[in-house]
């Protein structure tokens, strides 16, 4: 089947599910809308830490071994920065730096978020379309015992140690969609809406903020898969697992489907997992999840887009038997 | 002799003779006060090439081989923003990025140049005082047969190739005094002026073209004494020679001498050099001013403060012989 395909990531686990989908879809097929939440200005620069993750590991320039950041990254700005007693707690390395202090530099100039980042992506050979979730600013917020944080004081600073109570997205309900992203939601030939195995709480929830989003992807027809960040009752990356158990929910995947309830119809938990609780409207597919190689991001891709083009399918069919109305019963017919 | 010492510089050869007055002087008896005409604003960063030359010679950071920018520099942000396709006619090492990144993070905060200036100094080691010419910005502007250019464009990206007509100091006439430099200069104790082996023209005029400053040096009674930038009709670096021919002087020591005719009252030429042309009121010296070696800076720096010295005593006879009043008077009894 062909057709567009719309990934919504955060950081690095989204990341390498948006390059394998890139590596299995023809140039073009593809936009990832990004999560701009965790967006912060640093020493006079804005860092936008989930677009360069998605364009790094696009660009096949991600470290591999790190989790974060570039390859072949280097750290004397960051020496000579700790030398002049300045504020060292966010790493930048020396390559690094340079896409902070061109996209700094072309939002000084006026340039909004969304073309800054096309004008990267272009000059690094993204053939996938990379769309802010707006070019507006969102900032997630994290409620902790000590108050609020921002996010990146809680995430990078704080190393996500202080409990989570609840978080905000500062700024959401004035931010607009980025246009593209409504555009591309809205195109005739959507094959599917994939959620990248990326954070509820702070990566793919302050997307879904962005008034619009939400009902464009609904209001698409296309099939919305989501891809578990947890295995095994832990996240792969970050401090999913930890958020999950602060806020009194399951360690598990069915906690991370619930919280897609009404707008995913389908998910895709670990092969390894036991089959989790049922969720209404949602229909579980299993995979091997975990991405550690290339091919392993080009394998998961291809099994969600199958997953995604069973569940048009499965929805096709219950159009058919006149079940169209009876919302959810694609759920009660999970594989698993 | 004891006493404060007062230097005027702008970047690498007023640096290096800088660094040779600070070796001499006891901790806290030199200011440098520095050009800010060069500085711009470049890919959203303040950057002030010549207090970072000064700094870094200050600190012995300084690269002895490439002439500019710090030793064991890197280069890797460089290659980023150059695949990026960003603006890459200035160079900006790894290292080196710290210092603007920072400079640029604490000037956006409000703190004035000459704040942020004695901060880095003080992380860096320095134990002289290093002092831009003023807080507020003065824009060197070079008129070339091209017409006006702004001075990085003409240095750096234009490498020095048009011919220069004429240069102005935007901003000079309302720049005030950085206070500092005014409050050393009318120190008690002020022992010397030294004038470095800087650019007549855009490292040192435009130091003297900030209201105030050369009125402080010819009201402070101390002797002001500079030292050629010419030897062997050449620049050791930078355009001064190229720029003395294009405006039609001689590419000689006493052509350089003129510019400092009334407020210097001493002019170290090189000891290579044939004796130049009599200046009114200017008396010359000879040294070996050629600084590879920290021990050229050294010994350079100990005969300019000698030959003040001199200056300074045989101003004091003049005064007892009561020849005060007759101007000029010193430089015919020059030791050359």
């Amino acid at each position: 089947m062909s057709g567009h395909v719309v990934a919504l990531s955060g950081g690095v686990g989204g990341a390498k599910l948006a390059h394998g989908l890139a590596l299995s879809l023809a140039p073009g097929e593809l936009t990832v809308i990004v999560n701009t939440g965790d967006d912060f200005r640093h020493l006079g620069l804005h860092i936008s830490p989930d677009l360069d993750s998605v364009m790094y590991a696009l660009a096949d320039l991600a470290d591999p071994l790190r989790g974060w950041g570039r390859r072949g990254e280097t750290w004397n700005f960051m020496s000579a920065l700790t030398a002049l007693g300045a504020e060292n707690w966010f790493q930048l390395g020396d390559a690094d730096l340079a896409v902070h202090v061109e996209r700094s530099w072309r939002l000084a100039q006026g340039w909004p978020l969304s073309r800054v980042t096309a004008h990267l992506c272009a000059r690094l050979g993204i053939t996938a379309r990379v769309v802010p979730m707006s070019d507006d600013p969102v900032r997630t917020r994290v409620l902790t015992g000590e108050g609020w944080l921002d996010f990146q004081d809680y995430f990078v600073r704080r190393r996500c140690e202080p409990a989570v109570r609840d978080f905000e997205f500062a700024g959401a309900a004035a931010a607009r969609a980025q246009p593209e992203a409504l555009a591309t939601l809205a195109r005739p030939d959507l094959r599917a809406v994939v959620i990248c195995p990326s954070n509820p709480f702070v990566s793919v929830e302050p997307i879904l903020a962005v008034p619009g989003l939400r009902a464009a992807m609904l209001a698409s027809g296309a099939p919305v898969i989501a891809v578990t960040p947890i295995i095994g009752g832990r996240a792969v990356k970050g401090p999913a697992a930890k958020m999950l158990a602060e806020l009194g929910l399951d360690v598990t995947p069915a906690a991370v489907a619930r919280r897609y309830a009404g707008l995913a119809g389908g998910f895709v938990t670990d092969a390894s997992d036991p089959a989790p609780a049922a969720v209404p409207g949602m229909q579980y597919f299993r995979a091997d999840t975990l991405m550690v190689t290339r091919e392993d991001r080009v394998r998961l891709a291809q099994e969600v887009l199958r997953a995604a083009d069973a569940l048009r399918v499965a929805r096709a069919a219950d159009v058919a038997d006149g079940d169209a109305a009876e919302d959810g019963c694609a759920g009660e017919t999970s594989p698993m």
